[in-house]
């Protein structure tokens, strides 16, 4: 990789490719661990993996109704040739056993009742009549350990429940419960400060906007995707196109803050002022100003004094597609999340040809219908051509192009 | 689809399929419409489209840095043969031309600035040179409309920015900011009442447990995946094993519910008092008792008073897989969720032969690793079955098994 000048000469002076960004910018902030009700960590990154505190479900349970027997007591036993079984008592849910099971003795067992002593196996009630009062037929043999879940079978004492790293799903969160774990220490949510740059931006709010305006779009998107990354979003606000006031603003934002988003302006002009203020924020700096990566080329990664900032192309489209590819694994990579939650996605035919210049990598927006991958076509200035889409598609770098009819994997947006 | 009697001849007298309980169980109740803030709308559910109040952006816009010019003025200019403009002026950006592109003028534009009258296209910078001060080389030619986006090209006025029925995702949520719409009417999240029933459950802050309890891990799981589905769920607490305490529970839930979830015990005669209590709550009452898959075949179904409720298996495991196939469509259909989001999926091949028998739906769990794709067996009382699973797939009611090495669809967990 090797930086490279723009025709202008005033920009891009040290472009990479998103895949040496993926790899190569990996700032070291890490977010510390905070303590969170196990009801509320749906989808919270432990900090540690969660071991079983004691073996569950703890007690040999019954999984049939039936009746908890001495399995050597059936053998041999057979519709034509039943088995006979005298009923000395039977097991409520959730109570101990008041009688053990003696040899030709049988006790009446609920689904999740606690096997009495003496006993090995349940036998389900299918397999038995009642022949008279107190005694029942067995109709066919149980192994030891049938119908019954061993003590220690769901989890033992000090197992993993749950790794570091990975957010916790609904099955997850119910394995804690049963373990009687009630609290997780988790990764904090990064907080995420998005800014807005240039002087034509105004609030979302503005209803009859000036000659040259535009509603901020991109931090309304920005905030939903970082949360979805799992960060907790605060808005920095909207700053003019002055290198002083973005010199301020960023270094208010900076001690509480994880990540630093902004979306940089789209004249070079803009982009050029935003890279010059971060450069001076502190060190180590620009990782990259310049991205090979359409749209959204004029990307800037940096890590200022410990915190990484993104600078995002001004127009909200390259924005938002930039921000999906680096902003969100960046926010899970601070949040400590190792093992991301899988994307949806899904094969389809591509109904035309897409050229792409080699050494770029594009991000081609696309609706999916019938197997059939259509792509949307618009200026990266236009949010309308992702509202459009389902999903998209990536031309990696070394391809320049992909043929109509080939099978293409579409990332579907959720 | 006839109605089946199980071999003890109490249970399951409505048996259906997964199949026609998607299809056939569809309760008319809707949650009402509300209105929220727009930056609080990620994942909610419009309930009617929202169209645009007016054309986006609104003015002629420059998509590059350069000039704005009458693209007539600069056909046939080459590289050889440049042509000259004189520079009558600059757009700054957010302020309203101050100057008119007259004939073989131009006039400087940044990314973003509004076209000035007169002209009808914008010359990147790269192709031009100053010649002198005030004049401009110009060395390729554009066409009308080039490095322009027109003032309606994001969204004419009138025409539909989301659509109703489908979740908001982020970039609906950027293009409602574009065009100045700061509230969304949504549909009201689903209030879905979560009740789990037995003596021996116990919640999950129980430290000690007595022989036989329990700890409640399925409440915690379902909350989780009802957050998910887009519902708000409510506690409705632990019952114990009696019908006039679970007959009060209810009827007190369902004035504040729109749906009600059930664990239900897993012993037959818990299954049965749950069934008859929820049989006398209302018309039309129980649509179906006795599900045709595994795990989870003591799944009750029913619409009591407008209100529908989903009585799930005692154990956690079949409770959570049931759920996920019937409560999670059911909590979005409820919720106004037409066009539900893409679940993540991937197939993967079959490292062993599955059994399964024909007519019934069986939900195995794997574990994906490397295109291959491993059973997780074991009985379903036991969670650590799903929490060690990445995904699970679905051998449908025709089947009577998968061979090892078929290529399979994967749901992934998330």
């Amino acid at each position: 990789m090797t930086a490279t000048a723009a025709d202008s000469g005033r920009e891009f002076f040290t472009t990479r490719t998103v895949a040496e960004a993926l790899a190569g910018f990996r700032p070291a902030r890490r977010t510390p661990p905070e303590t969170v009700p196990v009801t509320a960590a749906h989808g919270r990154v432990p900090a540690h993996p969660v071991t079983a505190p004691r073996s569950l479900p703890g007690f040999a349970r019954s999984t049939v109704d039936g009746y908890a027997v001495r399995a050597a007591d059936t053998y041999g036993v057979s519709e034509g040739l039943p088995g006979y079984l005298q009923v000395t008592g039977a097991v409520l849910m959730g109570a101990e056993p008041t009688v053990a099971v003696t040899p030709s003795a049988a006790v009446a067992m609920p689904t999740g009742g606690v096997l009495p002593p003496g006993a090995d196996a349940v036998v389900m009630i299918e397999y038995t009549h009642e022949a008279m009062t107190g005694t029942i037929e067995v109709v066919r043999p149980v192994a030891p350990g049938e119908g019954v879940v061993r003590a220690d079978e769901d989890a033992t004492e000090g197992a993993e429940l749950v790794p570091a790293g990975r957010p916790l799903r609904a099955q997850d969160l119910g394995m804690l419960s049963a373990a009687g774990v009630t609290t997780v220490s988790v990764c904090a949510r990064p907080r995420v400060t998005i800014f807005s740059t240039g002087d034509e931006v105004v609030p979302p709010e503005t209803v009859e906007l000036r000659p040259g305006q535009v509603r901020d779009a991109t931090a309304t998107a920005l905030a939903a995707m970082v949360a979805e990354a799992g960060g907790e979003p605060a808005s920095g606000g909207i700053v003019p196109d002055d290198p002083a006031l973005l010199d301020a603003a960023l270094r208010a934002a900076l001690p509480a803050s994880d990540v630093i988003v902004i979306s940089a302006g789209s004249s070079v002009g803009a982009r050029d002022e935003t890279a010059d203020v971060v450069a001076q924020l502190g060190p180590p700096g620009i990782w990259c100003h310049g991205l090979s990566i359409k749209p959204g080329k004029p990307t800037l990664l940096a890590d200022c004094g410990g915190v990484p900032i993104i600078g995002l192309p001004g127009n909200p489209r390259s924005a938002l597609v930039v921000f999906r590819l680096l902003g969100t694994p960046l926010i899970r990579l601070v949040g400590g999340c190792s093992t991301p939650p899988p994307e949806p996605s899904v094969r389809a035919r591509l109904t035309r040809d897409l050229p792409s210049a080699s050494g770029r990598l594009d991000v081609v927006q696309v609706r999916v219908a019938d197997g059939a991958a259509t792509p949307v076509f618009g200026l990266s200035a236009l949010l309308s051509v992702l509202t459009a889409a389902d999903g998209f598609l990536v031309i990696p770098e070394e391809a320049t192009g992909l043929d109509a009819g080939s099978e293409v994997e579409i990332t579907l947006y959720r």
